[in-house]
């Protein structure tokens, strides 16, 4: 294995460390290194049992590794960047995840300066653990259903929390099942008997000296899960539990304790914020997240041999690393390409949600409040918020969709031994698909998508002037309506780009037919809107990807061989997906069938070629520890199965057991020193 | 729940129970029922850990499973049939798996009766416990390339079984990694230094009496993987182990111990025949594989509700069932379509099977015997073995993927709840992938159905006449090929299945000149290889589908509504396949951009519709146990919610732990009472 991989990286001399510096910096890269090896050398942090240990034993390491974590941190004075950087490296969900981020985030950014003093102090303390409590059994996406209350006591100023049915249970809430002894619990007020919708309230849960549930408090974990074992996502019930006033976070609204009056949210904006700064970095992971498993899979399948080429020439005698084949690299690079696509995407998300803030928190005082209405009821054609609400819903959908089956393809790819957990690649898939249901359902949110998307197009409609990118396309499309379009897709990468634009705003405005004009019902245009959905966003990132490559801090940072490289990536990716959704981009007259099968036929499978002496390196250059994939698979030695033979044969608990294999007797285990084999290690 | 999935069942009047008996017969219901019932009474078979227990622990009920399966057996006098349906229900790959399947089947058909009396019989009586060893560590598509190697040695008339690398370890042995004592092992037969392929010995592995692994031997279990946990898959590596010459599988061929010559096989046909049956029971058992994941979401997605429809009447002003959301039907009902689609398909291809071993074992022994070549080379438009060998591949290819990637669409409609392990989707998914990989990949396998494709192309160019099916739709492609297709795709159903073959033909011609005229590389043709093998596998399940409906078997047991209900489930399938595809049947002219247009946006949305008021009854049809399925969601009764809270709040034992939540102490479980927890259930 050794041997095979140095050759690969002897066959290309992309820069990996100078490309990796471009990627995330210097500064990130160091700082990665420093804190892996404060990891690795705490024997808590140690991997070599995860893949091995049951739901209990996995969850009480987790919680040992959560606790040092933090101790660590103090100790290190570590500072946020440092622990997410600790987190990816360590690649588990923690008992204490929901705690760090939803339960701080909340209590900063909707409680008041005296919330912050009596809940966030503590909490950042540690004094106090809490969780993010929204979803019920019953009701997850459609939170106005929740059937949590929260009654106003006028008489004692109290809230009553009350779960007047099973289905009112609190569900799925990480960190809450075994840790947490706080709660932000989202429920409905009811003030004088009328509901005002779910507001955030903050309930204590366990005791915490002895760590019991409080009375009327009914809170346990939800059981075993396709991945996430590490964490404890519980459950909870209230029955009519008191908490006082103070505890209703009141940044945006509140309860008037003089008048029993419900005093208005203050901005929506800024509650919309939490929402779009969590999906935009869902997309800046989702590369990192495929690039995980494609670096895996390309390591081995560039190590793993298996039959001669037919066609071979007589010296090239040897059985063939799989990554040679046509068909492994067709499922291969252009995830390779996905993975790049997708992390400048991120980082374009990332700035965009950063220039935006500016603005909001310039015109937060200004703005119009009407929590009610979201972003989407907002005006599309002026509104830079819309626009980043609306590519937030789609980016997150598209990039948590490619990153999940993207994965799977990559384990996949690894043949049988993609199917053991040493590949590294099936765990680490079965802990990342939550991402593409939470935070909005990702076929959910292309309804999000949608509904801007039909705004826009009646803004340019009524003729007025675009005033961001996607009424700017809209507009162009409308006016070539007589013309048509004549893209060379594959002679000029502005005018691929141009295609991409071309069939969204061909939908968009397919969209607007049916709904505006036609009067289709909503409900039986979600399919098109799925669609038009992903359309707009694969625009989106064919576009980042290309602007990424264009800008000058890439043609200052990179050498040309790189950047050649780089740019064979984007016209993969991009050809790539073109020649998947193919039908839509004849029927919108973006391309023509001709274009499509030499795009396919001759195009893509010339950059196949091109890319695939790069592979080895470029997949070096996301800059994986090894200590971090800890994939047998993906070695960054090559050596593959010497890994996968000392972990079955001296790392696994099953093989000290013997069996009684006959029927007949009664007797399972003959002979089991498994306890001693767990103590020994 | 329980009175929504009551509506639901009385909104249709499909024929539950005869519609079943139609699907299984009458008989196999029957047997179900009561094989269920012995299962059920046995306390070793309650599931209610399955979902919480780790490895060790799993497998060791597994393996109390398997023996007292075994017992009741004996007990009750269960033959085949009863066997394989108490595995169904119990629905877990148990220890004794590759003992009562490959072990035995290859003892069986390729042992003379000498060694069916010294293996065979001891192995159906359980004295030895036997595993199928072929794939190693290095190798596994690559059935050549395997290095263990079996040396003849003519002085003590014995083979050497020896593992001369690490790569030649044998890996992934189903029942090897604890329990088997034997193993028949595929490795290299050697006679006199030179090689002649692999050959299958029979090998003792561990000591019948102690179970320790024999001297020279080195086994074990290889650890844990994305499923199939509950099976020891094991590795195994020999240092110049000696077995006398009877151990040599000698029905096909054989060492002559008097001449030390390698008598030749006697009829490849008989050998490939077992693989093909393997093969064609894939495809006959992924309709229902699916169909458990399908109807655990059907049944949930019937009972969750989310939202309320934009565009309803205020009088149906509760919040709708997701089920009614055309991109939950557009993800599960085509979904439910394919389960019947493969069904019938596995049906015919087990029929062709029965009907093409008629006319093997007819002409078995005027056959000319060449096993080195393998079926595709043999002459193919008049060969009926080559037709069935290439189905096989290509459906079985299709089938699994359709199977496996549709669970994983079942198990995300049901958003958040999908990923609990209580779904029931998960876990079955995890345990069904391997299916995907083994009995050839199914990327690899659409190179099989190519080179068919490719004989029956030239056997046709060359004017001959059509002797199969394949032949006969190249031939009508080629004689029109002046004038181009002019199918009604939406009118008529034979021009719909005509469309599909179309489409077939065109690929087929289209790969002939890449590789016959262009003379172009093999490797730089996989990917069109894998389109042209899923256009066929596509046509034949679609044609299938349509055959069985046009049949009399069927017009004479299902009443008119039934039938009608069936039929859109064709064409649902049919047409949304070919909306998925509709690039490849542009291009080949098989249909217009308008057809394609109006089927996915009319007929396609509108079969929807009608289909689904049906959709829970049609489920009922597959005749899921609840302890089958072994699901919260998928409940007969519809308590989807109670089940879940149960489940999580009495037989979750991590509730039985109690930690200190802080990162200070030390201390992780405070207290830990999960061990007189598991003894109490
Ligand atoms: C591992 C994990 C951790 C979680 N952690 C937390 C946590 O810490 N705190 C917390 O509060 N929650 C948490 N959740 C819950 C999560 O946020 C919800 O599961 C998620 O929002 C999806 O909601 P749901 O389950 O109600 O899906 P549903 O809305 O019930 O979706 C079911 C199906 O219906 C479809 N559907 C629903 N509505 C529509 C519509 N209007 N149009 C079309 N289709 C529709 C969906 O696409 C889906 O296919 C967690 C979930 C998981 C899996
Ligand atoms: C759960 C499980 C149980 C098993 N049980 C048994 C058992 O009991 N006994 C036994 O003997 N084996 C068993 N196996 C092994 C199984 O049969 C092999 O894993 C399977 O045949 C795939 O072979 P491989 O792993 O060598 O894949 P590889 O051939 O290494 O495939 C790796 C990748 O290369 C690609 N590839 C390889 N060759 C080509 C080519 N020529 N053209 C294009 N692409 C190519 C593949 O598509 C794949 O993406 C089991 C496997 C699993 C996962």
């Amino acid at each position: 294995g050794h041997e095979l991989l140095q050759s690969e990286r002897d066959k290309s001399s992309v820069p990996v460390a100078k490309l990796s510096e471009f990627l995330f910096t210097k500064e990130a890269i160091e700082r990665k290194r420093r804190v892996l090896k404060v990891l690795e050398s705490e024997k808590v942090f140690n991997k070599n049992q995860n893949y091995f240990a049951g739901r209990v034993d996995r969850f009480e390491t987790a919680l040992a590794r959560a606790k040092r974590l933090r101790q660590l941190k103090v100790q290190h004075g570590w500072d946020q960047e440092d622990s997410i950087v600790a987190n990816d490296l360590i690649s588990e969900p923690g008992p204490y995840g929901l705690h760090e981020s939803m339960f701080l985030i909340t209590l900063r950014d909707q409680g008041t300066p005296e919330q912050h003093k009596l809940f966030l102090k503590k909490a950042e303390n540690y004094q106090i653990i809490g969780c993010y409590a929204q979803t019920e059994l019953g009701h997850g996406s459609n939170v106005r259903g929740l059937e949590t209350t929260a009654t106003w006591s006028p008489e004692d100023r109290t809230f009553i929390i009350h779960s007047p049915h099973l289905t009112a249970s609190k569900w799925w809430i990480g960190s809450l099942g075994r840790t947490a002894n706080y709660a932000v619990v989202m429920a409905q007020l009811i003030i004088g008997g009328k509901p005002f919708g779910p507001h955030p309230f903050v309930v204590q849960v366990r005791d915490l000296k002895t760590h019991e549930p409080l009375e009327n408090v009914h809170v346990g974990d939800i059981g075993p899960k396709f991945g996430y074992n590490t964490m404890d996502n519980g459950f909870l019930l209230f029955n009519h539990v008191k908490i006082p006033h103070v505890n209703m976070l009141a940044r945006f609204s509140s309860v008037d304790p003089a008048t029993n009056k419900y005093v208005r949210p203050m901005s929506a904006s800024l509650v919309y914020g939490t929402l779009t700064w969590v999906r935009s970095h869902i997309v800046l992971q989702s590369g990192s997240v495929l690039a995980r498993g494609v670096t895996i899979a390309t390591r081995y399948c560039a190590i793993r041999r298996q039959f001669q080429d037919r066609d071979a020439p007589q010296s090239e005698k040897g059985e063939t690393a799989v990554l040679n084949y046509t068909m492994v690299q067709v499922r291969l690079l252009p995830l390779l390409a996905a993975t790049f696509a997708l992390h400048f995407t991120g980082q374009g998300m990332m700035r965009f949600y950063a220039e935006s803030q500016k603005k909001i928190h310039g015109n937060a005082n200004a703005a119009s409040a009407d929590r009610g209405a979201g972003p989407e009821e907002t005006h599309a054609g002026s509104d830079s918020l819309a626009d980043l609400h609306a590519a937030s819903c789609g980016l997150k959908s598209l990039a948590s969709s490619i990153a999940a089956e993207g994965l799977e393809v990559c384990r996949r790819a690894c043949g049988g031994h993609g199917y053991s957990s040493f590949s590294g690649i099936g765990p680490w898939y079965a802990d990342y698909l939550p991402t593409t249901t939470w935070e909005g359902d990702n076929y959910m949110l292309s309804q999000q998508v949608a509904r801007y998307l039909l705004k826009s197009a009646r803004s340019v409609k009524k003729g007025e002037k675009p005033t961001n990118d996607t009424t700017q396309i809209l507009t162009e499309f409308l006016a070539r309506s007589d013309m048509g379009a004549a893209f060379d897709i594959i002679g000029k990468d502005e005018d691929l780009v141009a295609a991409f634009a071309w069939r969204t705003a061909y939908l968009t405005f397919e969209a607007y037919k049916h709904r505006d004009e036609e009067k289709k019902a909503w409900n039986d245009l979600l399919v098109d809107f799925y669609r038009l959905s992903k359309a707009h966003s694969q625009y989106l990132v064919v576009k980042n990807f290309y602007e990424a490559l264009q800008s000058s801090s890439t043609t200052d940072a990179l050498d040309e061989e790189t950047r050649t490289v780089l740019h064979k990536l984007f016209r993969l990716f991009a050809l790539n997906t073109l020649e998947q959704e193919s039908s839509e981009f004849y029927q919108s007259g973006a391309t023509t069938v001709r274009q499509i099968i030499l795009a396919r036929t001759n195009t893509v499978m010339k950059l196949l070629k091109e890319i695939r002496p790069h592979a080895v390196r470029l997949v070096d250059s996301w800059d994986f520890p090894d200590w971090q994939l800890d994939s047998s698979l993906g070695r960054y030695d090559g050596k593959v199965y010497e890994d996968l033979f000392h972990r079955a044969s001296e790392l696994n608990p099953l093989n000290s057991i013997t069996v009684d294999p006959y029927p007949e007797s009664s007797v399972l285990f003959k002979k089991d020193e498994s306890r001693d084999f767990k103590s020994k290690l």
